[in-house]
């Protein structure tokens, strides 16, 4: 796998703000959710609601995020990707958010990721041949 | 069926208020969704996600909401539901929202719902053979 | 002020759908209010974070929906939006979503809002004196 | 501060599960931030709304969340948490979802905070004066 970084920009809505005026922490999971979902769309081809339906679920298994600053109503930020693999069945995600207007760290992310077919997990290389590891 | 008034408890989390410091207007939707779901599994014994697992759902056809106070961190509201027939294929749910602490009505919302088989409209009484209409 | 329609693409998310493959109704909500504060931004110049420090807040009051199609995972949509004056205090927006592939409606909306100036409604015009009623 | 485990009973609703029919992970920060501030309120008799209105803001710093097993529509699970102090400045929070129905782990969380007034630092017993490190 090309260790290229993706990158999307995407924009706060207001209503992912919270009584402190600022984007609430769970919703920077969406954001990191969404990218991942994006990522895996474009560049690796996989639908994640396609694989459910073929009983093929890729679930977090652990996630880390560290909060640097606070993104606020109107913000516009670069939400970036890298993936790794960890042993055999893991995969990991090495996110981060970007302030777009001074480029300043806003949040970074480790995401794991284990793949489940009908509930057992298996090698990534298994749902995506595209792939050489 | 019974045209007795379901009622659920339930109190604002603050991850639900947006910068304005109320709850968010979507929220409400999401109240009103879950007293709705309650009230199947509770009163009519129907569960959303196994009708899912049936192709049978459950869809809002139309929904019209009426705010009349804001609630806010720590409120505690009474959800309240009563529901109808109108014709043959249509549910509708009354719902209203109270706040605890002085009985005042926060908001009210008109919700037309039909029943969906393999993407079809069904009879409500179909899938709900235990009511009698 | 210009009756022009204004328009916003945007992309599901797929932590916006829920447990039956579709975009939650609630989220429309969502997708209608970025909507509007993005217009506002945009056409109107008006700041809905700053306005708030100014104890002036752009309320909802009542909301129609009606959906006829769901949007799915990986649908793009085109929001489209419509203001309007009604009476001295109301503004109403005519709100629909598009399905982009197809061009087919999927949910419109008509939402009433009042505009509180320190609890109180005021005149429109009075915070959007760039308007000409 | 008494190390006794704060417990809350809170239910799963649909709208939180997503298109793999289970609880999205973002969703468990919704469950952990509202489990934080209820102990806030119950315990502490600190009030999050009423310190952001004096420019206090506990702010998470860093969290680490484990997914062990997934919740589903209609589960009942119990979210606990135990709070001790590290160092001058940092709180941390260790938090557990038990699912009801066979007691086992669902997902465990370290959540790391700091307390800013304006903007800045401040050690947490300023503004929790009834409370002995």
């Amino acid at each position: 796998m090309s260790k290229k970084q993706y990158e999307l920009e995407l924009k706060v809505r207001d209503y992912e703000c919270d009584l402190q005026g600022i984007v609430n922490n769970s919703v920077y999971q969406n954001y990191y959710e969404h990218t991942r979902h994006e990522y895996m769309k474009d560049v690796l081809k996989l639908d994640f609601a396609k694989l459910h339906e073929e009983n093929i679920d890729p679930i977090v298994y652990r996630i880390e995020i560290d909060y640097k600053l606070s993104l606020r109503s109107g913000d516009v930020f670069m939400s970036k990707l890298k993936m790794e693999y960890e042993g055999l069945l893991k995969i990991v995600f090495f996110q981060e958010i970007f302030r777009k207007k001074d480029n300043k760290l806003v949040s970074k992310a480790k995401v794991i990721a284990v793949t489940l077919k009908n509930g057992r997990p298996v090698k990534p290389a298994v749902i995506m041949p595209n792939l050489t590891q």
